[in-house]
């Protein structure tokens, strides 16, 4: 294919039509990619795991963000840091696992050894001219909120990440992240752009395709069209207000903030927040809407709390409930191909068999994985053809996906120093 | 691969040297292979299926063209129709099945409704300023000739199919496609760029090759160098031109037009159709040269016709006998893999394992075609070589090659307004 | 990936730091890779196999060159010769298997016939003014040096080879390679560029991942550094003299020739040999360090002779011992694959489970090269990423890996007419 060129993309980001779908080159062109990686997931703070990744010193995880690979490990004063993934002699992989433990970080190739505060410890044959001070490994920065940890591998890392962490910190902090375990980590490959990854999770429109997670959510929490309301939707909405109206009670009775709160357009670490109401018994995101986990998270005592979920641009969504949370991120790994990691998090000491079944922990986000994968595929096989035109979103049930498809071409605006238009200004 | 730019393409139309096999990047360059897209499979009539794909209303199959797919349906007025196979909401693929039956179209991903006639019936959430009747599918042209499918993507399609269609109707309409069925159906990828296996087909010098097919196959009928004559060769030529007289005596008893008619080279639908001799019993394409299915097509009550070709630019070729037809598309994939289609039909009252074997109907063309693949997969291993330079075709048993590939620049220079050279003006 | 351009290679060559290892792109760049192809591959003397490859008249191998398939075959006058794998009249490829024996070369597509010296003996119905005297097989140029086969496909290869020839004749002709059989062939690929094969091939720096190679190496023997050595070190440099004092005497009373020779950068057809003082029996390398063939090569008597390695630009490495012999060839699949083909090589009548155990020969290799492919696969996958800068060699132990990139460096400067700094000239 004969891909865009830089001008093409320029004004393919001035044309954009706010309230429609992106053209087809945002979702299938390599040049496009390209420059997604370098204006979007090089420059911005990237959730890429949670604390409980690295519980004990010398404990890592290795992650790819484009053609980069990250380490994140735990250092022997038990500060989480990030590293490129390479020696600073000829550009060696230094760790090839995704997670194990280390004392210092050697590398295989020539046997270069540095701490775990990255300083080059010891290379041997170099001759007395050179400086071990000047070839530690390369940091990247990092940012734990609350126990998510975002990276950022710019130089200069946009400065706002402290004020949405400031905003944040109080509705995560209850769920009390660094005493929790990683439950089960799940990878899944989607056959699409990342953007149609994260489209498809800012709406529910598309709710009808996820049975099992259908059970505990109210379909009007997402929106609807008031002129068009058949008598079985008002039902729904009415018994959503009712349970609204009951949750909001429990949450003040608990002190927890409820939100919304949501800034996810202009700004370069756009986010949103809410605590959500869930149907049924009203405890968790699983098939008996019950908790999955007698154990329950922080100091909480009461399961019925529904629900929080939390966004972030570019790249991830979370859900956090009274016995367990959950966390996605999305990672481009093509113009058509994206890795969704899902991690299940549940208190330290829960017991596997004991306080939860793991089987019941995560069997409806992985059912709902799987559908969103194959409707963001669908949605790919269909954007590739010369017959596809941007198309329009619902001004009720996909406000969202225009605040994502919004962000980012102001984002991309920002980045080719493109003027916007009077009322559009890029962050 | 530093790939040729479109002057590069421009400079190698205009020096294509009559009589020789093209220049490497006609059969190895992305670049070439977009604008073979463009300007061919976008532009020109492409056979995409047999109308017995769609038997019923509401019977559909789906096809690609490039990165396109269409759907073929008939719809409840026993119309055939094609659409582009997308959803006008957010593009999303609609079917996904090669074939099968549907009532409407319906996406999966936020259900939006269409009817078999493209119109959009249903879209939830849209807002009232939402107009239904700017949101119906995408239509495809598409032309019913005699049974057989043709579809072009263009706006404007080229308006000589009908005279075409007209021509050959006598020819198709005795074998009566309509009242046939799909007795088998076989995809095979060759690794070789679509004009070679389009070349592979318009010669049968390989014919050696195909030991199943020349049971029924007079080596001399696909031309000869009649200086180089041997003994053996002379014995058959006398052969072969005693049973064409038989054979055209026995079609103009049946009223069967015989041709050749060959307009191959000159206009946008070129194409021949010839009636064949076939040798041995002189009745099919099958190892015993008889009939292979008892039930004959049409009104047929004599099953020594011998066969009838009939070829199309740019894609397709077809085989029809008494008592079956064959009928073959080929489809690119990349610059280095083709799709070959093959459909056999039958007589719709024809039963499988009374009146035709499966097995005896398919083997000699499921044993062609794959020798076919192979030489065309040897042939594009050769010209990705940079020691590969056209060579010449031979002029007694490759003319027909050669009017392939005259076609094909042609219709390159039509396309990229070059001009041409006295005595060689593109249709 | 926005992929470099021209101008700037020719930047990345201009700024190369001499002692440090190269710019991403030249081991990650498409664009690169087909440079490295046009002004490495396609101009320079290539190892491409040994002779008792083709031990009778009418033996063949088929060796990929980047796109070009070269045939190698031995004529009916026991002349090996090259030719270009593909036919002169559409392009097929000849031959298809990776070796064997035939009379004459026939392409299967039309039965055009040609002799071992590549004339075109038959080509039917071509017409008389086709002459066959134009339309033989392409040759390519080859060289054999005692047993070694290099061709370059060039019109115009480079002129120093014979020089090369001449000096190493002296060294490799004892061996006596023609009345060698080949007792092994094996290829690997490695995930890297071909420049990282050759770069780890040309230290041992990282000798200490290779256990079984180390049995029979001295690890001072590529280099330490002088002011940093362990009491442990200063053993083996001891013991690794005096065992060089011993093996002078062992090679002169043998009259075999010792070098170093050294030419690896200035040269088109860089070279390096160099007697090798092995450990333990310090006979051959295996884990015995033993003989793994009781029947000697040549005219040997004596089995401790310790090694020859002998080394060509951009593509080759050889070791050389009283029993048999070792071949390894590099040629690039893509920009981040590397085909490493090895052969093992003893006397023609040593007899397999009588004179020689296949395991004991070939397992050091076989370990080494798997070794070797996993870290120049580290390699790749690190310098992919942004954040890798070349890194300095080892003045002590890196020297001749400095050597290979300065020599690759030169060799496309020459190609892009590059003009160099004063003491810095191409070749």
């Amino acid at each position: 294919m004969l891909d865009v060129s830089l001008p093409d993309i320029r004004d393919l980001v001035r044309r954009r039509r706010p309230g429609y779908s992106l053209e087809a080159p945002f979702y299938t062109s390599q040049a496009v990619f390209d420059l997604d990686l370098e204006a979007i997931f090089d420059r911005h703070w990237i959730f890429v795991g949670v604390e409980p990744d690295v519980p004990e010193p010398g404990d890592y995880v290795t992650v790819g963000i484009g053609r980069q690979s990250i380490v994140i490990v735990r250092d022997d004063d038990n500060e989480v840091r990030a590293f490129h993934n390479l020696c600073r002699h000829r550009g060696a992989r230094l760790l090839h696992e995704e997670r194990g433990s280390v004392g210092n970080i050697v590398c295989r190739y020539h046997h270069w050894a540095y701490d775990l505060t990255g300083a080059l410890l010891h290379a041997e044959h170099m001759g007395e001219s050179f400086d071990r001070s000047c070839h530690g490994l390369v940091p990247v920065h990092l940012r734990n909120l609350e126990g998510l940890l975002f990276v950022c591998l710019a130089d200069e890392p946009p400065a706002d990440f402290d004020a949405m962490a400031a905003t944040m910190a109080p509705f995560i902090a209850p769920h009390d992240l660094r005493h929790c375990k990683v439950a089960h980590r799940m990878d899944l490959i989607e056959e699409g752009n990342w953007k149609l990854t994260m489209e498809n999770n800012r709406e529910c429109y598309h709710c009808s395709n996820h049975p099992e997670l259908g059970l505990s959510f109210f379909p009007p929490s997402f929106g609807f069209d008031p002129a068009d309301i058949s008598p079985e939707q008002a039902a729904e909405i009415a018994a959503y207000e009712a349970a609204k109206e009951s949750f909001r009670a429990r949450w003040a009775a608990c002190g927890l903030p409820v939100g919304p709160i949501e800034d996810l357009v202009t700004r370069p670490t756009g986010f949103r927040t809410e605590r959500l109401v869930l149907s049924g018994a009203g405890e968790s995101q699983t098939m008996s809407t019950k908790i999955a986990c007698r154990k329950l998270l922080g100091s909480f005592t009461e399961p019925k709390l529904g629900g929080l979920h939390f966004w972030t641009q570019p790249n991830s969504w979370h859900h956090f409930m009274s016995d367990h949370t959950v966390h996605f991120s999305a990672i481009p790994l093509s113009p058509e191909r994206t890795l969704v990691r899902t991690w299940w998090l549940v208190h330290r000491d829960a017991v596997e068999g004991v306080d939860y079944d793991l089987e019941r922990l995560t069997e409806v986000w992985i059912a709902t994985n799987a559908q969103d994968g194959e409707l963001v595929g669908y949605t790919q096989a269909g954007v590739r053809s010369k017959a596809y035109r941007p198309g329009p979103y619902s001004p009720f049930t996909e406000s969202l996906v225009d605040a994502f498809t919004t962000w980012y071409v102001r984002r991309l605006s920002a980045h080719l120093g493109i003027a916007d238009e009077p009322g559009c200004r890029a962050a």
